[in-house]
């Protein structure tokens, strides 16, 4: 047994500019420092209600099943995939970045077949070579990834939905980069199960996945519902298909816990739902419009910057996520000596890369609560400073007043 | 879209005297109050690296591989079964209650062969059970809860490592119930894998799921990896032993992550692991004795109180859970009125019960912040009011002067 244990824990202040987790509001930190309650205390169980309430409007959807994964955004994913698809289901996946291949990854272990529709990291895929996927392969299952920050792309969803249904698909799409940053619009898209997390736009802590459930995915899902042997009661009845190979996943059995039945399964994470229901009525007091604009000029400014300090800006402007932008290192530049000296220095983050952009180009977010002018600002005057150490030849300034014309 | 967003986080002020969740300590609540760090900031990692260290305190082992799951408790046993247990492989589970059902639930989702030592609820297994157990079915893997609070019976773990080493069998015990509150003594135990969670005797908030592994578990383990096409490099090799059917549980990946080589995974829990961090020092200043004795007070004071109400406990004295109390509702009381009642007129929280005890017993904890004199007196004070307002009939203050006793 050791005698140190350490001092308290005390960060220091980073702006956080990557592809995320970012700073949390300072107000979604004050909620989690509520005590706890009990599981199934009716104060408790309200909170539980109203966060559905809150998701609901935050997914833009009037879906019933709207609750949260107790995990990072990753286990949303992972817990929508393993409730949705059978063992031996086909799933068709839009394989584009390094998210598209996390979602294969998962399915993989479930037993899928998988086939894919495959791009080149920073293309996004049209409705028509959608459908025309959904016709060659007749999966079951859809299930692409909405803003994925290793491309810092945007696959457009008006209209998925409804091409799903048409061929009898039940979808799935992966909102973690954009929830709270750019429109989340599942009704109106036809999505059928769309999940997220907290950490990026809607400006909280990683470790809890909000998820929604359209009524046709949740039937599907309660037909594989198995209930747990030591809670089994009258009013509990096993589906008739496949069982879902999850315990913890298990979304059947996580519906009857968020249901009126309050069938107990794992214990609530008290204090990231406090969490969790404060980043929501944020964004909701804001105004999703209000929002939604607010990431788009953020993300323009940085583009701006950027742009006006002769950097290249990765991808095309049309499908661009607004709240993560990626800039390509020039050449000359050693990007891993920019993204040190930005966080020594000037106490900034900003993202490395993965796979086939791995050191060639920087990821700079500017998501929930640091999707602000100021901190765009603030970035651009670092990183023109950094650029400067390393040769890079730029009229200084020029970023910034770049970024700040575009908010005249 | 609704115009409410409802208040803010505001609970009510309960003493949480059920079997868990329960009070947080306030230094936990404010260590996670502390804002987000990068996932791959210097800071963040080696806060990670200290919760390691802490931990490895925390459950008295040497094991390099101690580190927290992000999930609920839950997630945390999930995780150690599905890495441990191939499919197929024969898995041989302590049945005594509710969480024991629970490990067999989990294992048969894994495609495990699954046989059981059963015990009536409320009985604990002998070492001689055991072998002849491990004798008889030849599992790969062995599996067992310490403390489950659905029976408030702690199952004696000293020797059952050894027994297991004796016959090759890898092993895992849940110690979600006692870690912080009861010895969890892992390297003398010899149990190969335990996990917990924070919300009972540590006094954190649920949602995050410490566990260790000890080096052979994590060879084992590692024979399984597979490392995520997004982030393959030089460093990474899978595993010649079966893929685990899981990406998020995925021990060998997230040990990757804890690891010095940080292969990304998902986005570590900051705020829980800030609290989780916390709650290891709190118990860790206090010293592991004084916090067992502590609790083993705060136990025994329960008990006494309630035999001086002319109460029954429930299970036998030597084997019962330091940190939780069974105890008979009596003939002619109404348990669940005497619950709420405790919550509604005295804003104290006790549980009720599960399977073959449901409606039968009350389930009263003393756990972590709340295993102290102040708030067991409380208890017996409400509750003798509440069996009074029942027609129940006990000497007044018997219990509460019983309690006090046990402390002089």
């Amino acid at each position: 047994m050791t005698n140190t244990f350490f001092g308290q824990i005390d960060p220091p202040q980073r702006l956080l500019m990557g592809p995320g987790p970012v700073n949390a509001y300072p107000r979604v930190l004050r909620a989690m420092a509520a005590d706890m309650l009990g599981q199934f205390d009716p104060e408790m169980t309200a909170y539980m209600n109203e966060t559905m309430a809150l998701y609901r409007n935050v997914f833009m959807t009037q879906n019933q099943w709207t609750f949260l994964v107790d995990g990072t955004a990753r286990a949303g994913i992972e817990a929508a995939l393993i409730s949705l698809v059978e063992p031996g289901a086909k799933l068709l996946i839009v394989s584009a970045g390094r998210f598209g291949l996390l979602l294969s990854e998962i399915a993989l272990r479930i037993g899928a077949e998988i086939c894919t529709l495959e791009l080149p990291w920073g293309q996004v895929a049209t409705l028509e070579q959608i459908e025309q996927a959904l016709i060659t392969h007749k999966p079951q299952v859809f299930a692409c990834i909405h803003g994925d920050t290793s491309t810092t792309m945007a696959q457009p969803l008006e209209g998925v939905g409804a091409l799903c249904r048409k061929y009898g698909v039940l979808s799935y799409a992966d909102v973690t980069a954009t929830l709270g940053g750019m429109e989340v619009a599942v009704d109106r898209w036809g999505i059928d199960v769309v999940s997220g997390g907290l950490q990026k736009c809607m400006g909280g802590p990683p470790g809890s996945a909000p998820i929604t459930i359209s009524d046709r995915a949740a039937q599907h899902i309660m037909a594989r519902r198995h209930v747990e042997a030591g809670i089994r009661g009258a009013n509990t009845q096993d589906g008739a298909r496949p069982r879902i190979p999850s315990n913890y996943f298990d979304l059947a059995m996580v519906m009857d816990y968020w249901s009126e039945d309050r069938l107990n399964h794992h214990t609530e994470a008290t204090t990231m739902l406090y969490g969790a229901r404060e980043a929501a009525r944020i964004m909701l007091e804001e105004g999703l419009p209000a929002r939604f604009a607010r990431h788009k000029s953020a993300g323009q400014a940085m583009v701006a910057g950027a742009r006006a300090l002769g950097l290249q800006v990765f991808g095309d402007d049309a499908h661009r996520m607004t709240n993560v932008t990626g800039i390509w290192t020039p050449e000359g530049v050693k990007g891993e000596q920019v993204r040190a000296q930005m966080r020594e220095d000037f106490g900034i983050e900003i993202g490395t890369a993965f796979g086939p952009l791995a050191g060639k180009i920087w990821r700079i977010g500017a998501m929930g609560y640091n999707a602000a002018k100021p901190k765009v600002l603030l970035t651009l005057a670092a990183l023109e400073a950094c650029l400067a150490v390393q040769g890079y030849k730029a009229q200084r300034g020029a970023g910034v007043d770049a970024a700040m014309a575009t908010y005249s």
